[in-house]
């Protein structure tokens, strides 16, 4: 498995940069999707079901696991068979465009339908930064509280998707859905908000066919190409 | 409740800044414990329940909270009875040791024995900022995973003591106790290691009596104002 280690982008933009990005994606047809959550919410457990459910989906999913330091997540995926590269950030609390360009240039982009980039696990810093996607997604897992919304407001503005993790875990902790969900839209009336369980598979499907559309509007233009 | 609103301190050295602090709490006999963690890990909970359990520890507790925006947290812990300030970052994702020295003067820290300061919920920054504090709490809650010392590894390694929290969900969740013991270990040899559910109160007790030990050597001089 690749390890690439990232520096912190010395450019003019960090907007240029990810435009630029975003641009040949498009060109290439392949939806880069910006994944952001706490540490531990589930990233890689939720990749890893959309990369085993991809037999079905017949999705070609590329995965760039950023972490600060160790390669457990990209072996993780890697050992499912998807094409996957391991950047390290230099103790970085977040990527940048050119840090996931240089990343994606090493894993190649070549004959895939998706990369899902998986952001440092933090739910501040991510969403101040512009990676060149065509996709947020963030992760909230049941265990962290519904009132998260309330505190970290700028990572549940950006973002195109809020996937709720681990509601298997529902019955054991003190999480009322209802009020998320209301706490979440105040903030981001068009976010889509998708409940899954990686364990049980219950949403996956809502989640799946939601982001196959999304694939196939970037692949066909019918979406412009903008974060 | 009083709520702050605080910027990034413009000052030579954040170092000697978080010194003078350290100084001056020492000389006040006031612990001050920053306490730092992932969202969601259960931070206010664990908090919640050391103050709930000061009418028989007899600990004058005080808590500073630091959020980027919201404050259910320390309206929680100013319903229990704490002394209790809500300091805004403005977005910053950490607490540097002058912003940390403004909020404590604005709360007062007079006839005090321990005051915690909860971190804004990020489990990279504030590890790269001394506060000021005479000690270092993080919080890992077993939902979180037992890989997180892997990927979050300074994290680990500033801090004094581990509280393993929501250890009453271990049922429900694949955590190796022993396994994430080690990997701690590894990065800090000498860091003490608290499982704590404070649901069911299970290991509460053992926290409590080090952190009382802790505040007593603290207010008798016999520990060393270093950090």
């Amino acid at each position: 498995m690749k390890v690439i280690e990232l520096k912190e982008s010395v450019t003019a933009s960090n907007e240029a940069d990810a435009e630029r990005l975003r641009a040949k994606m498009k060109q290439e047809g392949v939806l880069l999707v910006n994944v952001m959550s706490s540490p531990g919410s589930g990233k890689t457990t939720l990749l890893s079901a959309l990369i085993r459910d991809s037999r079905e989906t017949k999705l070609k999913i590329g995965v760039l696991e950023a972490d600060i330091a160790s390669d457990v997540d990209a072996a993780a995926v890697e050992k499912l068979g998807a094409r996957s590269i391991q950047a390290h950030t230099d103790g970085m609390c977040h990527m940048d465009a050119g840090m996931t360009a240089r990343a994606l240039e090493e894993m190649g982009t070549k004959d895939l339908d998706v990369i899902f980039l998986e952001n440092v696990g933090n739910l501040i810093c991510p969403a101040e930064f512009d990676t060149g996607s065509g996709l947020n997604l963030m992760i909230l897992s049941v265990p962290e509280g519904d009132d998260k919304p309330l505190k970290y407001p700028l990572m549940f503005e950006t973002s195109d998707a809020l996937v709720i993790t681990k509601t298997d875990a529902m019955p054991y902790f003190d999480f009322d859905a209802k009020r998320c969900a209301e706490r979440v839209r105040k903030l981001n009336p068009d976010i889509r908000i998708f409940p899954v369980s990686a364990v049980t598979g219950d949403g996956m499907p809502e989640l799946e066919h939601w982001l196959a559309a999304k694939i196939s509007d970037w692949q066909t233009g019918a979406s412009p190409a903008k974060r």
